[in-house]
Order: C-alpha cells, then structure tokens, then sequence
C-alpha cells in the first residue's frame, strides 16, 4: 500500500514540477548501465505502475500514464498493472518507436533522463522527429542502490585469456584508431576485459561499473561504491577528469549515456570492442560452456524425472525450489542466471510469466509445464527451456507442440553461409508454425555470454535483427527458442543453446551444435508429423543427451533419461 | 574498334581534364530517369568498358578503371571486358558501398553527375562519408538519345482506373501533405498514373517523362521530345518554372536526381504514392495478369514441345527466335519484357547471360537449358524461367535441380504473418541449398508491373530487402526464383510469377497463388527427395498448368502438355 502511495505522490509531483500540455515524461527500465540487469528494488516501471517485467518504459503525461512493452510481457502487463490508470501499449519499448507514437499523439516536448538514456538513441530521435523538444533531466527518477559492491578477480583457468592479454588487444584497438583513451560503458564489456565478477546482481555475475583504458596500458574502472585493489575513479571524479581532458576518447554510442557522451571534449564513437570478441568464445570459454550444460543437464533431468512421480498437488513455486536444489547440488554452481519461468496451463501463455507468492498455482493435470531457466557456472552460462505433459496432453497441445519443434529443429539443423543474417535464420523457425496461421511474439534467438549476461550482443535469431550484424563467426553461442503462446491454455517454448562451427565441407559454411543436453518430451510429439530427417536429428539429439549425461545421475534418474533418450 | 577508341579518348580526356591524385569520377548505368530501362545506344558502362550487363557502376581514378557488379553479373562482367584495363569488383554497384571501398583506397573527392544520382543516394553518401568531398558535375557523359517519342493512351479496359480516378488519389496525398505540387520523378508511375504508354524502349512500355501533378488538379508531364496531346514542359522549361516557383513541392528521395532536388526551393521529401498504389494491383490489372499468363504460358508450352524434337543442331538464338515467334502469335503481345536469356550448358552459370551473335553456342546434349524470359502483353507482364533437360540429364544435375525445386517449392506454399519481410522469406527458398552448402547470388524475387517495368518496386524477397518493407498486402505480384549456378557446367533456375492472398483462415496471413503456367521438368526432378507436401504442391500445380492451358494449344502441344504434367 505503501508503494502504491508513493507512486500516486512520484507522478502527481511530476506533473505539478514539469508537466505542462503537450509535454511528456518518458522513464525507462534501466539506469546508467544501459542494458545491463538491474535490481528488484531499482525497478522503476514496478515503482510507476507495478509492472515487474524486465523490459518496458512508462511514458508519463499531463493525464495518461503509458506502458510500452513487446509481445512477450503484453499479458503479465495487463495482469499487474491498475489498466484505469496505465494504459499498457504492445511496441517494442525503444525511445523511437515511442516518439512516433507520442507524435501521433501532438506531444511538442519529451522530457528524458540523460544518465539512462544512450547517446545513438537520443540523436536517432532528434534526426527522426525534428518536432519534438528533448529536454534533459537527469536523475529524473532514481532508485539505485548504494551499497558497497565486493569486486572478485575471474580466474584466467576460466576466462581462458588473462586481463593483459585482453587489455593488449584492447589497447591495439585504441592506437588503430589514434585515439588516447577508450571508454567502456557497457559493464559485461568491462567485466569481462577485466576478468572480475561481483555478486550484487542477483542473476548476473557482471560487475556494474565503466572503465577508462589508456593508450600506454594504464585502466581505471569507473563506478560509485566499489570495493577492489583495481584502479578505480568515482563518477565525480570521472567527470571532473574528463572537464580537464583534451585528449581522443572513443566512445560506443550505444551504451554510453547521452550524458556522458556530452562530456566528452574530443571523442569519436567507435563499437564496442569487447562486445564483438566476447560474443565469439574462446577455446576455454567454448569448453567451460560445453561442461557446464552437462552439470545443468544433469540437474533438469534430475528435476524431471522427480517431476514425474511428484508433480501432484505441487505448485509453480514448488519447481523453481526444487530445480534450485539440483542446480546447488552441481560443481561450479554459482546463480540462477534469470529468474525461473515455471509457468503451468495457461500462466504459460504469458510468455515472460514468473510464479509469485500472488499468482502461484497448482500444477494441473492433463496440461502442460513451461519451464524456462539457467544457470551461472563458474565456467559458463545456460539457458533452457522445456515444456512437459503432466498427465494426458490433449490432440491439440500435441500438435502445436510438434509444430514448434519442427521449427526448432529447422534452425537447429540449418548450415547457412556466413553471411546469413539473424532475420533470415528466424524466418526458419516460424515458417511450420505459418502454414498454420500460428506465430509467436518473441525472437527467437539470443546470444549468451559466458558466467555473464544471459542475454548477450551482439548477435541475435529475430524478425527484426540488423542485415549488417550477419550471424558470421563460429563460437558464437545462441539460443533457439520458438514457442506456440494459445490464451487461456497453454504455452510451449523449447529452447537450447547452440555454438555455431564451420561445417566440416566448406569454411564458408556454418552450422549449430547443441550444447543444452536436456530430453525433449516424447509425449508431445506426433511423430507423424515429422519427416525422416526431424526424425534423424531428435534421434540423434536424444542420444547425445544420454551419451553425456548417464554418467552424472543416479540409477533412478538414469532409468528415466534411457527411457526419454529412446529412438523414434 | 571506334568504340575501343572513343572510350580511350573519354577516359583519358577526363583524366587529363579533372582527375588529379586521390579524385574519382563515378559513373553509373543509368541516365535521368533513375532506376528505369535505357536504350541500347545509352549505355554508358558499354562505351566505357564494353561491358552489357543491366546493372553496375564504373569508378576511374587516375590510373585505374573498376568495374562494379553484383553476383549476377560477375562472370559476364569478367568474360566482357579488358581485365588489364579495367577491375571487376563484386559489389553491389550502388553508391554507398562504392564509397566505401573508395575510402579504402584514399580516395578524397569524387566526381558525380547530379543528374544520375539520386538525392537519397548522395545525401546518405555524404553523411556516412564525411572524410569524401563530393563534387557534382552535370551531363558528365551524356548518351541520351533525342529522337521523338510518341506518348500512347492506355485504354481503361486494362488499366482499371481512368486517369481522372488515379489522379484524385494522387492529388488527395497532396492535401493530406498540405503541399502544392507534387513532382513525380519515377518514369514507371508516371507511366501508370497518367495510363499512358510509349513504344521507344525494347523492352518497357514506360515513357520517359517526369510529371507535375498540381493540388487544383492540373498536372504536366515533364521531358523533351515527347509527342503528345497532354500538357508537357521541357525540362528547360520545367527548370524555369521552379525558379520561379514557392510553393510546397512533394518529391520522392529515392527517385528524384540530386541535381533537380537542388532546384526545388520548398520542397518535402514523401514516398512515391504511385509506387505502392501500383504495386498492389487492382481488379482489372489483376485478371489482365492471370489472363496474359495464360497466353504467355501457352507459348512457352509450343516452344517446349518444339524444343523436345528440334533441339538437335539448335543454337541458343534459335530458341530465342522461335520463343519470340510463339509469343508474337498470342493475342495483345506487346514487346518481351527483356532480353531473353536463353543459356546451354556451362553459358547459364552466367546469370544474366544473354546469347549474341558473338558468344552463342548449340545446344548440348545431356546438358541443359536455362531459358529466362517474359512478354509485355496489352493486359499485364510475364517472366518465367525454366531450365530443361535435353537429352539425358546427370545426375548431379537432377539433384541440384531438386533442390531449387525444394527451395522454390518452400517459398511458393508458405503462408506468412503480413508482416514478414521479404529477408525472410528468401531464406526459405534458399534453405535446401544451404543444407548442402550451396546458394545463389541473386536475389529471390522482385516485383513486377501490369504493363509496366518487369522489375518494379517496392517490394522484393532478398537478403537486402528493408523490414520495413514488409510483404504485407494482398494483390501484390512477385517472382520466386532460386537457383544454382555450377561454373564452368551448367545453371539452374524456376522461376514463377505469383500473387498474393489473404489465407481463407486468417485474414493476417498471406499466401501466394501461381500466375506463372508452365510444365517444370521432371525429367529433372528427384522425386525421393521430395517430401509428401512437396510432390502434393508439385501435382497440383501442374494440374492446374494443364487445365488452363490443354485449350489453347494444338494436339499434339496438348498431348505433351498432358505427360509433361502427369502427376508423380
């Protein structure tokens, strides 16, 4: 209640300070870390409206309140928010697409938080829509936290590279380009050039902070509260360092914050470096990634086979405990790398659904279970989703669900030439699902970093992802995740993790190989549906699950895991 | 040899002239009317390096010629021209990527002719190319030729709208701007929105002509040397008229020289309404292209059953010939919508390949046939490619042939989201090929006009076509046309033309339906690798080839109609 009040007070304020007629306040999910994860008390949007979904913006006017959010949180958005007083708006939440809509809507002035908002967003919206005034306000609406972040020291036996080796790569960027220093805003780049984690994010082990590298191999990271023996520079200090700098300083104008950039004297943008070389794991990460889906394989299995004696009377809540406890149980474990979506019948079909004390229900019988989750491992990050017939699915439930792996396996089982873009490779995944009439609302695929970012750029499988950002290296790890979303009653997702290599008869060629080693639910299959190659490739999938994994479970669970192995 | 001559003297005469160290003339295809058919005498890339393709750029410097071509055109590219004197680059030749090769070399200024460039094509240049100082000079080498051309009326029986009913929508966009004029730049629209059509051009019905459509409904067709009975001004006259002009003028960016732009004192840059209002074809024009298909298809289907006893001793012009005689025997022939492209054996791995006196060669047995060509009817527009088998087939060729079939088929019976790109949806024609590490370097499909350019815009399935440009309504027609070109051997390509349709069960869904009738080779075909659906598309279709076309051909054409569309 008390939450409630505040944010009646927050906007009534605001309105009163600043909100004249035709003039809007647009407040986004992040905060200075542009992109990166945030923590449930900093979750501004849960503040304004009590959505807790992990993307959106609030737009907020002299008397509307708008929730921009994509397909994925429609529903939840319209289940948690009070809809007489937010409007819930399905667009994808970036500032430009909200510009067109406030166009639209004769609004003159937009008021921003330049600490949260990236230098190429802001300037893409200015270019776009001359109309608007953006005004600058910082720290418009600020709920960071200020406690003290212990930084930890990434061990090279994981990271495969050590901190100078990266550094040096870095530096040999810099002088490339003739500049003095390079920026890193974004703090799973920085995390990772440094090799240090932290444990304050509860689903991310990045470490929230910039960093300053220098041509002559000095670095400083930058950020508030931070507890190591690395160079370090508070924000003030940063600011004050940057008043008196006339050197080149390059920039990435997607994750710098528009007021950051305008600090700058002498810089020119430049794409993040790390993004790129984090994205194409190494020899050590690759390894790291592929042993660790064998602990978190071995965990699910566990948990499945548990499932199918106890599913009775349990909740949602009940799975993400229980799958908690096997995750524990493995080497290396270190944290959940996203809150678990255990979403049972219908909960599923909000895609991004999380159980809560509020909306947690009993699992039902004759329906399905979703059951979307990851794990940090010391060596590497997962990412899985599965979807399990509690009792008898119906006709239906099969169908759609064969229909979704058929896609699935259409992706999974593409070779592309290099140059393929991520738009193209998703097209595949849908085109079973469009004979139907039937689609979903998500990408369908992301990338993942290893023990860092679950969600990773650069690369991404979707309708919408850039012809200039072709899926064309191998080691790139990405998910492949269609789903069928049928309202009011059920939701499937199946997704793994693949690494792209080049295919054994051309370089010019690549294809996935799994690394998620968790069995697909046989009862949902109709395998009359399949062709003989989706027959081959489930085969052939299943058997590597159980060649991988027999060995890391009991004589129970191994049962279990010969038996969903099985050949069709 | 006057040509070899006259190119030397131009080059070198602009060397000596204009091109100084770290300077660059750019020269494109075509002429003022961008994007649209030259004539033979007008092509600007043969006089300079004798290259004949549709399609590319050439760059002199002071001690180098390049040549630039896209995939379709590279072989052709390098077969034609003197490789000491002049660079075939595979790039695609806009612009853009020219410039960003030029930077590469150090290139500082580059010269352009603002007449063949257009202001979207330069102002995107000199913004991404701040370091490239862009000069413009007019009429740098001008080909144009002069002769008068007649302007034809298009009855309303195929056009489907009078010019009055076309000009009140046009000249609504105009209100709905609050603009004065609007300057149509894009000869095709002219073309379609005034129903007027011209005999100059082989292969195009277009009349060169710009037109001023005016918001009290007066409008002017602007060109030199047109015959006509509507109001027309000069272009002297025309650029007079904008001296002197204030009013607000709407221009398309993609379309208009860059040079006229610079003329226009109040203008605002709108999308080409006639482009996309003509892209969706209306009733009229619709049947007109089912009905000329039929014609066109009958043609084909005599040239076929001709070619199965005749091909002995035949050279690739013959097949040209005697296409075109069939052709000519249909009623309301125009024109072929291009240069044939009949291509034997290892000449069709050119993709563009069109025989001459110089380069043709006979037939070979056991080898195939690459036969790409359309007609200009009175009613609509055709383009098919069929590639047969003469003799027996290898096979290595039946294979690859089942593949494009594959992939053809993939595209031809998928039913997508109205919003789906036509990025996507490339990737489902290219899919099987992929899976063996095959491709083809051209695009998917394009799209084609009633009566009109056989190539016309906006819409296209490709890697490169723009996701906002989604395949979105009903009624537009496109090519599917995937192939696999084997150098050296042999060059498959199926090409149809369809439309699309609303699914029967969602009207957010499209499908596409064959305009195309014309027997695919099953000689040629794998049927074990072709699945259930597949064989079902590929039954249907020809039955329905047959059932359209068994009455407009003789006894014995019916009778090889029947077996060559028997069902598997």
């Amino acid at each position: 209640m008390t939450d409630k009040k505040t944010e009646k007070d927050f906007i009534s304020c605001l309105r009163e300070r600043r909100i004249e007629n035709d003039c809007a306040v647009f407040i986004g999910y992040g905060n200075r870390f542009i992109g990166q994860d945030i923590l449930p008390q900093e979750h501004k949007l849960k503040y304004l409206c009590g959505f807790t979904g992990s993307d959106g913006a609030v737009v907020i006017t002299q008397n509307e309140v708008f929730l921009f959010v994509d397909g994925r949180y429609e529903l939840q958005a319209r289940q948690e928010v009070d809809l007489e007083k937010t409007k819930v708006v399905n667009l994808v939440p970036g500032l430009n697409g909200i510009c067109d809509f406030l166009q639209k809507k004769k609004i003159k002035k937009l008021i921003y938080d330049g600490w949260c908002v990236s230098d190429c967003e802001i300037r893409k919206c200015k270019t776009d829509y001359p109309q608007i005034e953006f005004v600058e306000e910082c720290r418009l609406l600020n709920l960071d936290k200020q406690d003290k972040i212990e930084v930890k020291e990434r061990s090279e036996v994981y990271a495969g590279k050590t901190r100078d080796e990266k550094l040096s790569e870095q530096i040999r960027q810099l002088q490339l380009k003739q500049a003095d220093f390079c920026l890193i805003t974004a703090a799973d780049s920085v995390s990772w050039l440094l090799n240090i984690y932290a444990r304050d994010l509860p689903y991310s082990p990045v470490v929230r902070a910039y960093a300053l590298v220098g041509a002559d191999g000095s670095y400083n990271l930058i950020g508030d509260n931070l507890k190591t023996a690395l160079p370090v520079m508070s924000f003030a200090e940063f600011e004050q360092w940057l008043a008196g700098q006339n050197g080149k300083i390059l920039y990435d104008a997607e994750s710098i914050p528009a007021h950051l950039k305008a600090l700058i004297k002498k810089g020119e943008t430049c794409a993040d470096y790390c993004l790129y070389a984090k994205a194409r794991k190494n020899k050590t990460e690759l390894d790291g990634m592929i042993n660790c889906h064998k602990r978190d394989g071995a965990a699910l299995v566990k948990l499945l086979c548990w499932l199918q004696k106890n599913s009775q009377g349990k909740t949602e809540t009940d799975i993400v405990s229980k799958l908690h406890e096997f995750r524990q149980e493995q080497s290396l474990f270190f944290s959940e790398s996203f809150a678990t979506i255990s979403g049972a019948a219908e909960n599923a079909a909000v895609v991004h659904y999380q159980p809560t004390l509020k909306n947690n229900r009993r699992l039902e019988q004759n329906n399905l279970l979703l059951l979307d989750s990851g794990g940090q491992y010391l060596d590497g990050t997962t990412d899985v989703t599965r979807t399990v017939a509690l009792g008898k699915p119906t006709a239906a439930m099969v169908h759609d669900f064969t229909l979704v792996l058929k896609g699935h396996i259409a992706l999974a089982s593409a070779k592309f030439p290099k140059k393929t873009s991520g738009s193209q490779l998703d097209a595949l995944a849908r085109a079973p699902l469009w004979q139907e009439g039937k689609d979903f609302k998500h990408g369908t695929g992301h990338g993942v970093a290893c023990f860092g970012n679950v969600h990773e750029g650069p690369y991404r499988i979707s309708p919408n992802a850039p012809s200039r950002l072709p899926l064309q290296f191998s080691n790139i790890v990405t998910s492949v995740e269609p789903g069928y979303y049928k309202e009011n009653a059920y939701g499937i997702r199946i997704e793994n993790l693949y690494y792209t290599r080049e295919t054994p008869d051309d370089e010019n060629f690549l294809e996935f190989v799994p690394l998620t080693l968790v069995p697909i639910d046989k009862s949902l299959i109709d395998v009359y549906l399949l062709n003989r190659e989706e027959r081959a490739w489930l085969n052939n999938y299943h058997q590597k699950v159980y060649g991988c994994l027999a060995a890391c479970v009991n004589d129970e669970e191994k049962k279990w895991l010969a038996e969903a192995c099985s050949s069709f």
